[in-house]
């Protein structure tokens, strides 16, 4: 039988306190999966203010986290599979802005270290460089689930085309990001842009973005969206904190790729896209 | 001095006689170049129906073509730059969808063939090979003109996100489609790819539709559009025949490359995207 699935998009407000949006996040969790949702996913930084001050503050080591481990025991608790966001990990050579899988028995199954690093002036209305206090991963990341093969990304990772493109090609049926788009480039690029990798690559895309406080200081644009494999926009939230839901129907991803076979049209012997690592 | 011009999109309403068309064509071009376009641009196979059953009857080959013959003569007349939609273009081969590109002394400097081929079948919506009928090109196509460099590509190359990248790797600042959507691809994906390619990019992106004729057996799209290298729509046509107008400003686009340096920020360590001719 082809999978069907539902998920469970949380777009939770982040605040400056941990223990408050471990909290948040486990209610919203649970709700998720009260609504039937099987695979539950959390937004970028979603125990940590998106804030270069705050990282260091907030980051936990892998072996040595409350955050992991309160995520661990509700996945196991409601059998469900939780990508967990991203939070700052701590690690020898420093700090990552890191994702962490789930599977229904609390294990981590896979994580994803943010690649591209989000260094950004537009003068006079945004300026944040990440690269001042995060280091950067270097792994395209697929796992293969219970539910399906997942391709995950971190925000600023869904701008780069190659990446979706080789997650595809190594299989993702759904695309994962992650993702704290700010008041400028939100309404100028999330939308078009979670569209397109869902069309260019015939795969489900799921993106899950803070919801908006106007008090943080780095003001997150909310609209966490799911994009069918056609690049329709199957769900969107607006600002406010809500939990969004969508079907995955990997029958419908067969069928797309079956009328429109742009995978298969490829010109690989006009243009190579390598994974190098 | 930082080159700024504008360009004229001639979204024409072609029909089965290539008398008509061409003459039609000429008089668009005429009509843009007189509103201060020094560069203008036709829709695919402005010449001729896009059906399959046209294609041979309508080609030329490039030695003896009275459609090329007339916009040389057009080009140098008005002192512009014109790239020329697209033809079928006769070839020992067999037939190309082709894309002839003028200087302004009506000489050709470049061309593109179509190099991927549109075959889609959605049951019950459509059915289209143009493989059948067609073939296709093999060579990605960056043209240096008195502009700028344009990068080119012909409808359905502009679903392959790698084609696009490759172009403004190799320099293209404004990415040129002469393109036919129909009435269930278009409204689906038009627009989203285009703003894509842009923003993915950091280029201008010019695309040219035929206006949208009922009675022809396929009915294209029209919606002729521009995007800046932030992804935002300058002028979008709607299904009616004219043509649009837009500025291309390369200030714009070095200002947008530097604010948010997307090309710099790739990771050329973790992946590479090749052109193999």
């Amino acid at each position: 039988m082809i999978p069907k699935f539902k998920i469970g998009l949380c777009q939770m407000e982040v605040v400056d306190s941990k223990q408050e949006n471990i909290s948040k996040a486990l209610k919203m969790i649970e709700s998720a999966a009260s609504n039937g949702a099987e695979l539950v996913i959390l937004p970028e930084m979603f125990n940590c203010p998106y804030d270069n001050t705050k990282f260091l503050e907030y980051a936990e080591s892998v072996d040595d986290s409350v955050t992991l481990y309160s995520l661990s025991e509700i996945a196991s608790k409601l059998n469900i599979n939780l990508i967990a966001g991203s939070i700052p990990e701590k690690t020898e050579q420093g700090i990552y802005n890191t994702s962490f899988v789930f599977n229904p028995n609390g294990e981590i199954i896979g994580f994803h270290r943010k690649m591209h690093l989000f260094d950004i002036e537009v003068p006079g209305q945004i300026f944040f460089k990440e690269s001042d206090t995060l280091e950067s991963g270097d792994i395209i990341t697929v796992i293969e689930t219970g539910l399906c093969k997942i391709g995950l990304g971190i925000c600023y990772d869904m701008r780069f085309p190659e990446l979706s493109r080789l997650m595809a090609l190594q299989g993702a049926e759904l695309l994962v990001f992650p993702g704290a788009f700010n008041m400028t480039t939100g309404p100028a690029h999330w939308e078009t842009l979670i569209r397109c990798r869902s069309l260019d690559n015939q795969v489900y895309v799921a993106a899950a973005s803070p919801a908006r406080n106007i008090d943080a200081s780095y003001v997150s644009y909310g609209h966490s969206m799911v994009c069918d494999p056609w690049g329709s926009i199957l769900k969107q939230a607006k600002f406010e904190e809500t939990i969004i839901y969508a079907e995955i129907d990997l029958n419908r991803e067969r069928n797309v790729r079956e009328e429109l076979p742009l995978l298969k049209n490829r010109r690989k012997d006009i243009y190579q896209l390598k994974n190098l690592k």
